[in-house]
């Protein structure tokens, strides 16, 4: 048996969430399947984050068991093959420890969230972003996520059926940065609560459309309650762009 | 009568071009059926350059005329509406003087090339990049681009089908940019020959995999001979991303 690490690229539009789900398609389930198809064992794909229906990423990282002797970049070409048409790719294998564990392993979580603010609806970027009609001020946006970086009980920002053990987390970036039309939004941390991306950038656009002060922002999060919490941003603009795993 | 100038956004996957063709959807077809439907006119559509099936655009420019006494942000708005489901958008729409012309006044156009380069398949950008597997040299792609910018003779770079008069034009720009997996050709001149920037980027991939060097691309320019080009990249990676104007 030989423990791989993959890296995984999807548009999560047409899946339920990466996570296997009785009631419709997921990308875990398209992976198990891709990996049974060429290989003939039923392996267990985990991920390093579960990302929500809609949800896309970049680079979502998953570890898996193998008996078969191959080299990984066959490996990743033999997935790939059979992953198609659904919209789900692996961008890189390697051999790794049988201790390497994608979702424990992991140190570091980074999320993008694109908004595009603009009136028009969408083209080239429809599903691929959440557009907001309304002007927002982006530099007050990043001046009021500055409130939530660092240690806090992140209970505003976290959906009611978040399983973690504990609200609190620790926020290392929550940075804002417009280029155009296009404002995005980049998280970081070592891990992060059910919802809190979408659910912070969805009390940001309140900052940005004016409706909220940066002090407001702080109250919420003081708050420590969901009611507090601005209306949670849609799935499609959110992307998991990158799992950090220290170096041993 | 008011002339209006509108910038339009589309996804070019689903048509069969700007133009209308009697064999399928144009999305200038698409934009005279929205306007007749909110103002019960039939108006003639021009656009600034006559994009090919497949081909994108973020920032087309046409213009066209009307009676009906409407203020230009309801145009857009009217249009936009009009125009759904269709992936197609009025970002900006102004009056302009009666002698504006979207692709007679036009005096620069635009254009970006977008390749992935690598192994594994397109998820997100499917139908919105070209995927070349094999590891291309951007730097060695870009030092020969340079052969080609200036004022030529690009009979090499143009289609068969071309009805241009001349098949000499000046190239202002062509830049090739690097950043991760995705390599950007951008190019700029007052106009482009049929196919030339797709002909253009065919022959820069050959570069790019070492095939061909520039001394080979500056002996293509040379030839003035259609035979001469690299094979012609895909449509799907093309998009029209600005047209200039002149200001009186």
């Amino acid at each position: 048996m030989t423990r791989y690490k993959v890296t995984v690229e999807y548009d999560g539009g047409p899946f339920v969430g990466w996570q296997m789900q009785a009631n419709g398609a997921s990308v875990q389930a398209a992976l198990v399947e891709a990996i049974r198809r060429f290989s003939g064992e039923d392996v267990e794909v985990r991920g390093a984050g579960r990302t929500d229906a809609g949800v896309h990423a970049r680079a979502q990282v998953a570890h898996f068991d193998l008996a078969k002797e191959m080299r990984p970049d066959q490996i990743r070409d033999a997935i790939n093959h059979h992953l198609k048409p659904a919209p789900v790719a692996v961008l890189t294998c390697e051999a790794v420890a049988a201790d390497f564990d994608a979702r424990f392993s992991a140190t570091r979580r980074e999320y993008a969230y694109v908004i595009i603010n603009r009136r028009a609806p969408l083209t080239l970027d429809a599903g691929r972003a959440w557009r907001v009609p309304v002007p927002l001020d982006a530099e007050a946006m990043h001046d009021a996520a500055q409130v939530l970086t660092g240690k806090h009980d992140f209970t505003t920002f976290r959906s009611v059926q978040c399983q973690a053990r504990s609200p609190v987390k620790t926020l290392d970036r929550l940075d804002v940065i417009r280029a155009g039309e296009r404002i995005t939004v980049h998280a970081s941390a070592r891990s992060f609560l059910h919802h809190q991306v979408r659910s912070m950038v969805g009390s940001l656009k309140l900052v940005g459309e004016g409706k909220w002060s940066a002090d407001d922002l702080r109250a919420a999060l003081e708050a420590q309650k969901r009611s507090a919490c601005g209306p949670v941003a849609p799935a499609c603009g959110l992307y998991l762009v990158g799992v950090g795993y220290d170096l041993v």
